[in-house]
């Protein structure tokens, strides 16, 4: 241990119970675990605050002292923002898991940052009401990684990014300043809104401690339908024409293109609910507050897309069971392509307008350097956000063609999981140098020591400043 | 004309053509008109850009003279931000006013920022589409200052904000950088979402030049309703019942106030559509997708309200004329407010929760200091916005007592037309010294120069930077 490391420690003793730091010995590989299996370095050390006032002592004295820190959430961000660099020590939420009960008439919760996604699910279907947000790593994800991360998931469709599910944040800066902001008001411009720093800038900002989340009015009729389309422009078309026919009732629209499913359905335990041998399947579910109306009616809108060639199969949920059914079959794409080692995966928006060609083109460009590559795609086809998987011998090249791709088309390097470290070497590729100086001086202003989340989304060199950056 | 100012229009002639100039005498009244009736200084000058590359030029000439520059838009935001300052020049958008053709597929359009609020919405409604933002002043305000202030409006229970419409920006900084951010993506993580920094910073951190902005589908039905009701508690379960009962279809919900309806009224052409002496009315709108069906079921619910007593009376919209009518008593508020001179008209938002005792105790207080005060109110309930209304004697007290009892209530001092000049005496009531601290972070972080429409929101001293804020 450094004599700065060991002052540094001396000092947040003074300042924190015993429990809240943890050695690197002790700490063993929990905050090393990393789902993409790359390697976390030993931390430093690990603070495990439990108040947003333990969080700005922290941030205080390790912004004196120079001392970078990883914030971490749930770890399941998948592009390495929360990845242990040498030099850094944790910062865990872990200890800050309380979530008050939801405000009914308001429709609001407040909850703090190290709360699972799934803990705040909970407490607002308890008290009769639904959060708009829903992920497959709900049971780990937490409310502040939900937060940096701008969370996308399943219902954006519906509900919209997580951002959109912000009504207020408490977030503390590298000085220690806390900035609190929990009213939960739907309708407030006394002044600049600062919430929006921190949603979607992966804790290099600041640390999100707590969070007043907006909540919606429970759906009595959750229905879904499993769908075989002949072609994207189709599952294009039938998403059109769901939107026009049932508006705010459609709220998840997902696609899954042949190849992954036919393999997917080989090592499912359940059987399949539509044969193998089509191109594109879908998922589309409705959320509405009709019971005796509104399964009746997404049926209709469904067998009449049968009758127009828009659909060639279709399988509507007739019961929970049968919709949990159905879900899991979406899901099941997550335990297959996480069987595979080493496959190249990206998680990118394009246009839908340009999908088509987009995806012809990456394939063909994948096959003529590896013409034994796999290639699985599921995702949100309703947000444009697809999840693009290669099984390849050149990762690289797969890597590139498809990052170069999106670009062309006009998409995002990443929908939903982020920048972190593992995708900023493509952020030049979709940002422009004069939005990157841009990042550059907000992290200069909120962090000019550089010490939260170091080198995650963009790097920062040490003596930059505003004053560096050209006019472009 | 001082040497310094002769310099910089030399200077800017190089760059712009000749109309793009205007000086104060050739300007004649139009960029010091003031709906609020008070006082803009002699612009120094007009500067008329038509595209963002003059913007661009524009901002880095006048940042290296240090010309302060206000930004003008529709000059309809009724906060004093657009009023001109003694020193400042006017930057107007009035000649980029350009519309793309809307992206029917991805459900998105493209603005210039001097275009009208109106000829967006005009233009959706030609591609069948609908944008979701209304507002009284749509014929003028414009796209950029509906950004700058983060517009709200009728829609915003069933739409959001303006910021939930903005799918991409171009805006220039005040050094000349232009940030370019157009590409519409619903769901984007790639790097910091920039965009978010000009929403409801009223031009205090860039000029915006251009928007993306969501569309929604077309409602196939719209049906309104106007109710009378006993108490204000009254008029929020009924909100309460409205949202669990119809969903997303639920549109609008609008207060009028008793004194306030009576005033109108007595002035109106058409007759009322309810008679006067209920404490309370409120316009209730749905959109819907089923034309043969959404009418009947918004009646239902309202009848079944009348029966259960929540309800004392209403009329339903039988036909789009019907529509418009009742929609016309709404607007016509304004009208009858307008006609009042020096009346103190603040623009506040307040939980639900708290909206009740806030009323009753402001009330109270102000007719402690003038018993002959008459209060106004109206407002979007649906979003805990309300527009309250002072004539009196003692404006100054009114403004105390509303805006203290706004902070008590956990509220905030502007719900949709920001702060400006006209509200930041009163801006720490509701924000604290850390959060304003923050927002001067901002500012020197983007405008060090502090040219930007100088001293709207809060003021900046000019040796402010990073390091002079301490640790709170």
């Amino acid at each position: 241990m450094s004599q700065k490391v060991a002052e540094l420690l001396l000092r947040l003793e003074k300042r924190l119970d015993r429990s809240a730091i943890v050695s690197a010995d002790e700490a063993g590989p929990r905050y090393r675990e990393d789902p993409d299996g790359k390697t976390s370095a030993l931390p430093e050390f690990v603070l495990r605050p439990r108040t947003a006032g333990e969080v700005s002592d922290i941030l205080r004295l390790c912004n004196e002292a120079r001392q970078s820190l990883v914030v971490q959430g749930g770890r399941t961000g998948l592009a390495g923002a929360a990845r242990i660099q040498p030099g850094e020590a944790v910062l865990s939420l872990e200890r800050m898991t309380a979530i008050e009960t939801p405000d009914r008439e308001a429709a609001t919760i407040v909850a703090e940052a190290g709360a699972p996604l799934q803990m705040v699910q909970d407490a607002a279907d308890a008290a009769g009401l639904l959060f708009g947000v829903d992920i497959g790593a709900r049971g780990t994800a937490t409310v502040g990684g939900n937060v940096a991360t701008n969370a996308g998931g399943i219902r954006v469709l519906r509900y919209g990014m997580y951002r959109a599910q912000v009504l207020g944040l408490e977030a503390v800066l590298a000085d220690g300043s806390i900035l609190t902001s929990l009213k939960g008001l739907p309708k407030d411009n006394s002044g600049y809104d600062l919430n929006q720093l921190f949603i979607g800038s992966e804790g290099t900002l600041g640390v999100v401690t707590r969070a007043c989340l907006r909540l919606h009015p429970k759906p009595a009729t959750e229905v879904n339908a499993f769908c075989a389309l002949a072609s994207l422009d189709a599952a294009i078309a039938l998403l059109g024409l769901l939107r026009q026919r049932l508006g705010p009732l459609l709220s998840a629209y997902e696609v899954n293109f042949a190849p992954l499913y036919g393999a997917m359905v080989a090592g499912m335990d359940a059987p399949a609910p539509l044969p193998v041998g089509s191109p594109v399947y879908v998922l589309a579910e409705i959320q509405g507050s009709e019971p005796d109306r509104d399964g009746e009616r997404f049926a209709a809108v469904l067998m009449q897309a049968v009758e127009d060639g828009v659909i060639d199969d279709v399988v509507v949920s007739q019961s929970p069971r049968e919709f949990r059914a159905l879900w899991a079959v979406r899901e099941d794409a997550n335990r297959f392509l996480f069987s595979i080692k080493d496959l190249v995966g990206v998680d990118i928006s394009i246009p839908l307008a340009r999908m088509g060609t987009f995806l012809r083109e990456a394939e063909a460009a994948i096959q003529a350097v590896d013409r034994n590559a796999d290639i699985y795609v599921f995702g949100h086809l309703g947000d444009g956000n697809l999840h693009y998987q290669v099984r390849t011998v050149d990762p690289a090249a797969a890597y590139d063609i498809v990052y170069r791709g999106v670009a062309e088309a006009g998409g995002g390097v990443s929908a939903e999981h982020g920048i972190g470290l593992d995708k900023k070497e493509w952020l030049h590729l979709v940002r422009s140098d004069a939005e990157i100086a841009a990042m550059r001086r907000l992290k200069a202003a909120f962090d000019p020591n550089n010490i939260l989340n170091t080198g995650r989304v963009f790097d920062l060199a040490p003596a930059a400043s505003i004053r560096d950056v050209p006019p472009q």
